[in-house]
């Protein structure tokens, strides 16, 4: 079976308030995309969790999202693309700041909730969205759907496309279903690590770099782990 | 009479919110310090002011303030000097990726109104503060007043301090008044340019490197026009 | 002609940064929409408005918006009817307290920017927002759109409606034109108050209770004095 | 043993956020404090937890706190006693029409974390505070620490005060050490319920009104439903 990267989203704490599994997460990935501060996240946590990806020798990204803390970015909001562009670069250099301190470089960058739809869905947000990205660091791998405009973006303007797998969302007729999905149709941890084993050797997925499982999955960990062990064992 | 760099506050509007008579005094000043959403500013208006100081050919710092925006950064809270050093990395690195998407380098960073104070006065703070700049970028200036916690932390950890010398407060007995001035202490335009002209000829004033407007004193434009005219006649 | 409530949005300045011709146009206004820190707005300038009211005899409404200042509640965002119910709940509640310090009642209620037209095409967002009207004082007249989706919820539920006729708003075929108006469609103060003097005493707007100018139309204060001297002189 | 009251810190989630053990604790008390938004909390979290109270049948207070998210209200900010008179009012109101909109009536207000040392320490603040409570509902009982500036402010202009004592906070020499304890000194859940009793036996603790345990305190549930047993058994 070939290699794959796996990702998650961490960092998604706030002040007082904990989430995600990032301890248990950490030690199970390649590939860690960091809330800014935007939908989640704050200076400290920023800071904590490069220091957790440093101490695993797990690769950053930035995680950009909607300025909308109270809806966790996850509510569609009318962005120009001109915000889109200025909302991108300001996260991006926000998280570069604690990388740089830790003598760590970015390696990609990917959008978060309701921005990943938009610009995913929309020509010229994943435009703004790329043009910020590419302003800021070209050599960034820009993970996103296959076949999404943000996809199509990245390539006219010769940035790196990572393509995601979704381990956590359930695959109706081979396309992801993002929203409105019920833990049975996702699955055992089993039942995933044997999909993403099966999709990784099927030529139909041959354009997938990376795999996701999102960090406030129920028992993300344990879903991470058993696709962990499939890749590994078999690679 | 020896050149001095002459320095504002700029981007401190938010929103639809404007401040701050930024078109007027770009082209008078040698050094703007760009707010970068803390204590006001946003993505936005971060993205514009730098664009604006390309366009005149004005050297950018970061203006680091408290995450306290309905008070400007105005008001003391309480920080940790870990929580400080967070803060400032973060607002470093946002403003940093304006400037590298316009080509531009970061010159130098000061810190705002509360924050400003507290450095000042409590070496853990301005220890932690200047390890922040330290950590992100060693050459910039770090912009201070005379004598502060601020000089002395930058000094130790080997970073160029440049003293600031208040155009728009009273200096008493020679010391600075920050709080509790009244305009009759300050003086017209042509009283205010004139101190500085003398200040700048007075031995005892050798240390200072910039000169300070307040964009939001009465009538900024025009006393920075004077400071300006009068620095540069006798240049 | 008719007499009829002059209305205006007040208070949406924040912390330091001034919006909107208050003073100017308190005088001249019988109700004032008061934004309760969502869209604009915070607990000391609803205080100042309160008082300013108070002052002038002028009836209060809550003006109610999207949590977002950055964008001033004028970006639509998704919201669910429960959401949209619990915000307006609350900015109705935060703005009653400064009128009961004051020994002022609640008059009014008004939908801000985008959650105004997300309301009156809406029929889930108009009822989730009435019904919260509802729970907290039956008797607050809802200014809105003639026709709208709002207009229909408040009448079925029982609340007073009052239709609104946009002063600055050019109406081409007799419809309001709320977005992407230039001022030479509005035309001058003389020429806005003629078209409300004409309005009054068309049949057609027989249902119009209430006349609209927002405090940030260019030289709001002018075109309110205009249309208060019409309406005045020939009540 | 004399009956007592039995209060908590309730409603302090926030968005996505989940915090405090609000699901067991509000069986097991009398009076819930309920966050407004400011230091905790947001619209939809103080709708569900005047819901929740309003099932156990608990009484609802407001619990105020400083503008101060990221912080928890837990940061000493700098406030003049006008800002504090505005922002409890805001939170009162905004707390009331929850309260209204299920036919309840608020009982009791309360400071949080920072903001309550402040006003118990400094009678400026203090009186602001009292005065938002009095020019509110003069009738709310004032939940406060023994012998400080806010139950002298209270008692001053007319208004009833609850002097608390916390269990979950040693009493060395009689005095609450509210900072820097440790878990040791506060002990078992049994013993914490053995010195509750003993306190409520004991006529130096005679003005006593309420207990409080803190929601974040951990067992706090197990200590609540400990010292609950050995009141009810007792009363």
């Amino acid at each position: 079976m070939r290699p794959v990267d796996l990702n998650c989203d961490m960092g998604e704490s706030f002040g007082i308030y904990k989430y995600g599994a990032d301890q248990e997460m950490m030690p199970l990935i390649t590939s860690a995309n960091i809330a800014c501060g935007f939908h989640a996240g704050d200076a400290s946590i920023m800071r904590e969790t490069v220091a957790l990806a440093k101490a695993y020798g797990v690769r950053v990204g930035a995680h950009i999202g909607l300025p909308d803390k109270s809806g966790f970015g996850r509510r569609y909001m009318e962005m120009s693309p001109k915000e889109v562009y200025e909302i991108s670069l300001y996260q991006l250099g926000a998280l570069e700041a604690f990388l740089r301190a830790e003598d760590m470089e970015m390696a990609h960058v990917k959008l978060h909730g309701a921005l990943y739809m938009m610009a995913a869905e929309d020509k010229k947000i994943s435009d703004a969205f790329v043009q910020a990205v590419h302003a800021f660091q070209p050599s960034l791998q820009v993970y996103t759907l296959p076949g999404s405009q943000t996809a199509a973006s990245a390539a006219r303007m010769g940035l790196r496309v990572v393509n995601e797998y979704f381990a956590d969302r359930p695959y109706p007729s081979g396309k992801v279903k993002m929203f409105g999905w019920t833990l049975g149709e996702i699955g055992s941890p089993a039942a995933i690590s044997a999909r993403v084993a099966a999709m990784l050797e099927n030529p139909a997925y041959a354009d997938i770099g990376t795999v996701c499982v999102h960090s406030d999955t129920p028992g993300a960990p344990t879903i991470m782990g058993a696709i962990r062990d499939q890749v590994t064992q078999h690679a």
